[in-house]
C-alpha cells in the first residue's frame, strides 16, 4: 500500500527530474527509549549539515554516509518540546522528513517531543478538552479581516448562564496566530490545569500581532477596539476588567505591557514573557512616563514579568522591571533558568494559568 | 526594527555555523500583475534547482546568480491556489521563503495563490463567516484520541431550534485532517456559497483518515461508530440519513466509497472524488458484491463519482463508475479536464455543497 501511495504521489508530482539515485527512505527524528534523538537528512551533494535545537548548547555536526543520508544521535534530553533544524550549508530548513513544523513566518524549524514517564502539563491526557475556533473578524483598526483563534474550556455554553473570563495571547515575533496552540499547547495546558482544578475554566483568545507594515500601536488599537468587541459580542464573557487578562511572549511580551499598561481599565491582568521593548510604541509610551501608581497597583489584580537568566533579553528584561518599580508599580517578577524558548513560554503561561480571574 | 529582530533570532537559535557569506534576503513566490510568477531559491553548493509546480506541465530549471540565489520566472497562470515544490539536487522541498505550506505527511510543498479578476470562490470575501473548531474526541474502534475539525456555518447555535445537515469530508492520502481548510479553502467554499443562497448551512466534520498501521476498514468503524455519534452529541444536526453526506478525495475518496455505500442507511449523498480503489477494504466491500440497487437508489439522494480526464486515476476511475453502473447504481460520472489536483478537489467540493441536503 504505501509503495503504492508513494508511486501515485510520483506521477502526481510530475517528478521528471532525473533521479541518479533513489532517495533511500529516512526516519528522523527518532525519539529513544533513553531520551537521546537521532536525526537524520538526505543529500549527496551538501558539504556540510548541522542540527541546531533548543536543547542543544551549540549545532552538532551531522556525518554522511555513503548512502548519502547524514546523521546524528544527541544524548539524553529533558522531556519537552523543542524546536529544531537543520543547517544544511548555512541555510536553514526544517527537517524535510518531519510532519510537525514550528508555525513561524521566518524560521524553518521542526519539533521535536519527549515524552516524560509521567505526562508533562502540555501532554494530551485523559481529561475533558475544551474546543480551539479559528474565526474570522474585521478589524476597523487595521482596515482588513483578520483570522484568529478562540479556546473555549470544556463543557463551555455559548448560552449558558456562566460568564467566563478571557485571556488575551499573543505570540512572539514572526509567529502565527497558530504559534500558542501548535508549539505552545495553550490549549492542552489550559484543559489540564482546569481538569485539576489549578486553573479557572477561561476562555483564551489568540490573535495575530504582526500588523507591518503598520505600525505595531494600531494592533493595540485593534485589540481594544475590534477584538475585545468581537469576542464580547460572540462568547459569554465577563465584560469588565477583572474578567479580562493580556498576555504575551517576546514580541508579543512588549506588545502586552502596551496594550494592558495604557488601558488598566481594561485589563487586571498583565502578563509579560520575555518581552522585547525596543520598539517605538514602548518608547512612546514609556519614556517619560508618570503612572498615577496608587491607582493603577489597585486596578491591577496582577503585573508579572517573567524570563530565564540564559535569555538574550534578561538584561534588557531586568532593566524594564526595574523601571517599573522606579515608577511604583506593584511588578511581580518571575525569573527562572532557560533561554528565549518556548519551553519556558509554556512554563510562563502555566504559572499564570494557576494565577489568573482568581479573586 | 526588522534587521533587530533579525539579530535577536540569530542569537536565539544559537546559530555558530559558520556562514562564509551572508545570505542574501530574498523574496519567494513574487505573483506579478499579469499573473506570472518569480521563484527563488538561495544556495551557494546546489548543483541543480528546479520548481515543480501544479501548474506546470514539467518541472522548469531555475538559474543561479552569483550571489547564490537561484530564480525562474514561470508565464501566466489561470487564478487559484496551487502546490509547487523546489527540487534541489533531487530533494523535494517547501520554499523556505514562502509561510503557506501545504499540510501534508509526506510531500514538502508550498502554496501559490493567484488571485483573480473577480473573488474566486475560495476566495476571502465579505460574506458571513462560519467557524472552524478543532476538537478531541475518543475512538473506541482506533483506541486513541484523535482530533478532527468541525465547521459550523454562519449563525451555527448549538442550542438552538435549527437542525443542521452534516457532510463528513475526508483528505487524500498523506494529507492532514486540516488540508480540506488550508488547501481545500472548504471552510470560505461554504461561506460563499451559503451567502450566494446556492447551498445549504450545513456542519462539514473534516477528520483525520490515516489509521495505519491499522487496516483502512477501521477508518471507517471510526466513522459510523464513533465520529458520528460525537458529532451527533455536541451539534445541532439532524440524525438521519437525508442529513448525512459523505465525501473524500483520492484515498479518502475510496473510503468515501467504502463508508458510504455499506452504509446506505446512514448516508444519503456519496460523493467521491478521484477515488483511490486499489485497497483491501475496497476489495473486499466490492468484488462479487451484489447490492439491493432499487432499494439503494432509492435510499441514496446522490451518488457521484468526479475526476479530472489528466488525472492519473482517471483510467481506474472510469472502471470504477463502470462497475457501478453495471450493480445498476445510479451513479453520476462527473467528468471535467484537469489532473489529480487540489484545484480540482475546490471545483468538486463546489458542485457538491450545491447538490446536497436540497431534497
Amino acid at each position: 500500500m504505501k509503495h503504492i501511495l508513494g508511486i501515485i504521489f510520483l506521477i502526481n508530482s510530475l517528478i521528471v527530474v532525473a533521479q541518479p539515485q533513489r532517495r533511500p527512505a529516512i526516519s528522523s527524528p527518532d525519539v529513544h527509549a533513553d531520551r537521546s534523538i537521532t536525526f537524520r537528512y538526505y543529500s549527496l551533494t551538501a558539504q556540510r549539515v548541522y542540527v541546531s535545537g533548543e536543547f542543544l548548547n551549540a549545532p552538532v555536526k551531522m556525518n554522511k554516509d555513503t548512502s548519502g543520508v547524514w546523521s546524528v544521535t544527541v544524548p539524553p534530553v529533558q522531556p519537552d518540546i523543542y524546536p529544531y533544524s537543520f543547517w544544511v550549508d548555512s541555510v536553514q530548513m526544517a527537517d524535510p522528513n518531519n510532519t510537525y513544523i514550528f508555525a513561524n513566518e521566518r524560521f524553518k524549524r521542526s519539533i521535536v517531543e519527549i515524552p516524560g514517564d509521567k505526562p508533562l502539563i502540555h501532554s494530551l491526557q485523559n481529561v475533558p478538552h475544551g474546543k480551539i475556533s479559528y474565526r474570522y473578524y474585521k478589524s476597523s483598526a487595521l482596515g482588513s479581516t483578520r483570522q484568529l483563534l478562540v479556546y473555549t474550556p470544556p463543557g463551555y455554553d455559548a448560552n449558558g448562564k456562566i460568564k467566563y473570563p478571557v485571556l488575551y495571547l499573543i505570540h512572539g515575533g514572526s509567529d502565527t496566530e497558530e504559534t500558542w496552540t501548535k508549539v505552545g499547547r495553550a490549549n492542552l495546558i489550559a484543559d489540564n490545569l482546569i481538569a485539576q482544578g489549578k486553573a479557572k475554566p477561561m476562555i483564551i483568545v489568540m490573535p495575530y500581532g504582526n500588523v507591518r507594515p503598520k505600525p505595531m500601536a494600531d494592533f493595540t488599537k485593534d485589540v481594544v477596539n475590534d477584538i475585545i468587541p468581537f469576542v464580547e459580542e460572540n462568547y459569554s464573557v465577563i465584560k469588565e476588567s477583572k474578567g479580562r487578562a493580556v498576555a504575551g511572549f517576546s514580541v508579543g511580551g512588549g506588545q502586552t505591557l502596551n496594550i494592558g499598561l495604557t488601558n488598566p481599565d481594561k485589563f487586571a491582568y498583565v502578563c509579560s514573557y520575555a518581552p522585547y521593548t525596543a520598539t517605538d510604541e514602548f518608547n512612546n509610551n514609556f519614556t517619560n512616563w508618570s503612572p498615577d501608581a496608587n491607582r493603577m497597583n489597585k486596578q491591577l489584580k496582577l503585573f508579572t514579568i517573567s524570563v530565564g537568566t540564559e535569555d538574550f533579553l534578561y538584561e534588557s528584561v531586568k532593566k524594564n522591571i526595574a523601571m517599573f518599580k522606579e515608577k511604583k508599580l506593584n511588578v511581580e517578577p518571575l525569573i527562572v533558568s532557560g533561554g528565549h524558548t518556548w519551553m519556558n513560554c509554556k512554563l510562563f503561561l502555566a504559572t499564570s494559568l494557576q494565577q489568573l480571574f482568581k479573586d
